[in-house]
């Protein structure tokens, strides 16, 4: 049997996992049997990282995300920048100028007031640097032990062209992927302050705004597909849910992707796969391959995108299926993960 | 000393308390002292039930609830049923004709899918009811002991006349003020279910979309300054925030005011004020004085308005104070409350 086409597990569980918050294939499981045949509508089923929808002439892009972060201090950011840029970037990658956000916390009691107005000036600085306003919120406040310090939730709304239509259906063989830098800086980022582990050199989470590169990359006029922020799950989940979602192959070559030494030797040393990590400021762009070196060229322009690098291309061959060309020159199949092999990172 | 006119007490506390998601005075302070000084924008100081924006040619309302309800079922709803539905009345209070909704989940690792299932299901059917579309989301899991089950945040968008202009800060000396109907059944149904009190007559929650009423109110064409649907803090904090913002006084008729003899009961063994109580399908208008008998008369024939009242009137005198002449013909202040009677009943 073709390894590549053999039937993926079916997982059955009656129970709430880890795995179903971590963006691999218990999550696409409990959206495809739980939230999808309940809220069925054409908006939703599009399963992008945002619902356009059309209001009063104007399209707009409709998108929430809640934080569950941990710990809600790291090295380079905390959980107010992050529910900021995790929702900004969700606007920015389907193509929409972000706007106007909600910031909706959920507190425990007993939370120190001073931890909640640094990070309550943290999302100011994010919104700020991402010219959108937190326009509406929320406060709700549990017993002590009933949550862990806090969770934010942040909803958002962008305006986008109408002439533009991205989405992970787009992708076609042929086509070029492009990421904007190095990978996993997050999710190592988190583990390490989780952990107690002090690396070599110390790791940074990337958290940032997207919407200026995405704006970048949309004036060149290039014919972009779709555009993900691979965050929870990696490059590896973003990639296989747009092969899956397109009906088409991504093969990605090993020896392209950027990658920093001191998250390599991370991954090494604790036996994680850095496609599969979060990242919180990284771009993945699947463009029509006429327009790849230029889009490359005006990635790499950006200050954001200047370890910006062509990393794999869309094939008909193994449709649905994400594979990697690995540096010994073997092709494997880089799966959708069951399980969260990094449980709240954002 | 004026009892009137005395300083308000000032609190000043270190750490988070339950009274800073209780909708009263700690949670006000909280907003204005926090929140406000960092995301401070006039969308957002505006301190309504909903943001009003102008995008695109179109004017929208958007809004946003966590849901931290306990228990998660109880007679009359649950979170699910109770997260659209505060939403939407968020929207609809505004003016707004709600449209679309997230949802964001926050589960906990070990929850029941079969409980996630029922909850999705009352969801799909409120949304349904109230004719909007669930049209993005967002699903994280932590681990057991780090969330009490699950919290739900929904925000929503809808599309608002260009000619309304419903707001906390337009009660006039002279307005009327109405209410739909009996007030206390949601959170008296909540303190039932969890302290498993059963009183003689069972209290069940009122939780119901008041998107239609508003409609019907609005087709009158009746001068209404100002809704309210008054959830956490009740009646009272509702009538406090409307006096602060207008910078009038409301006055009260406690035998005006409808109150089930079951719920009146309740608080009386529990020695809850039902004006504090939480409602969660219940309209609070303040209307111009010429226009209060038809939209009295208007709300009576909706099946959600049948036992509506003229409650109260706006005043020049007690300028940012609630008060309520008693049954007895003696006038008292219902102040803001600091603290949360009843926590966490949405």
């Amino acid at each position: 049997m073709n390894p590549l086409t053999c039937p993926l597990p079916v997982f059955d569980t009656e129970t709430i996992l880890m795995g179903h918050g971590g963006g691999g294939r218990l999550s696409a499981d409990l959206f495809r049997n739980v939230f999808l045949p309940a809220f069925g509508n054409s908006i939703l089923g599009r399963a992008d990282d945002q619902a356009f929808l059309e209001i009063g002439g104007a399209r707009l892009a409709f998108t929430t995300d809640s934080f569950v972060v941990k710990p809600l201090f790291f090295r380079g950011g905390d959980i107010g920048s992050l529910a900021v840029h995790g929702t900004v970037n969700d606007l920015a990658v389907g193509g929409a100028t972000p706007l106007f956000l909600s910031a909706a916390f959920i507190l425990e009691e007993g939370f120190p007031l001073e931890c909640l107005r640094r990070i309550v000036s943290s999302m100011r600085e994010a919104a700020q640097r991402a010219s959108v306003q937190i326009v509406t919120g929320d406060t709700k406040v549990v017993e002590k032990g009933s949550c862990d310090g806090m969770f934010i939730n942040t909803a958002g709304i962008g305006i986008v062209d109408t002439h533009l239509h991205l989405s992970a259906d787009q992708a076609r063989p042929g086509d070029v992927v492009l990421l904007s830098g190095p990978i996993g800086d997050h999710g190592i980022a988190i583990l390490a302050e989780r952990e107690g582990l002090s690396f070599e050199a110390d790791i940074v989470s990337d958290t940032a705004p997207l919407h200026s590169l995405v704006a970048d990359l949309l004036a060149t006029g290039a014919t972009i597909r779709c555009m993900r922020d691979p965050t929870r799950g990696g490059v590896a989940s973003s990639c296989n849910e747009i092969a899956q979602t397109s009906g088409v192959g991504i093969q990605l070559e090993e020896k392209a992707i950027p990658l920093r030494e001191e998250v390599r030797g991370a991954c090494e040393l604790l036996g994680l796969d850095p496609l599969y990590i979060a990242n919180e400021g990284k771009l993945l762009a699947i463009c029509a391959p006429e327009d790849a070196e230029r889009l490359l060229a005006a990635m790499q322009r950006h200050p954001q995108g200047a370890g910006a690098s062509r990393i794999g291309s869309i094939t008909s061959a193994n449709s649905g299926l994400l594979t990697m060309r690995t540096a010994l020159g073997a092709t494997r199949i880089v799966d959708m993960l069951a399980n969260d092999p990094l449980p709240r990172i954002c």
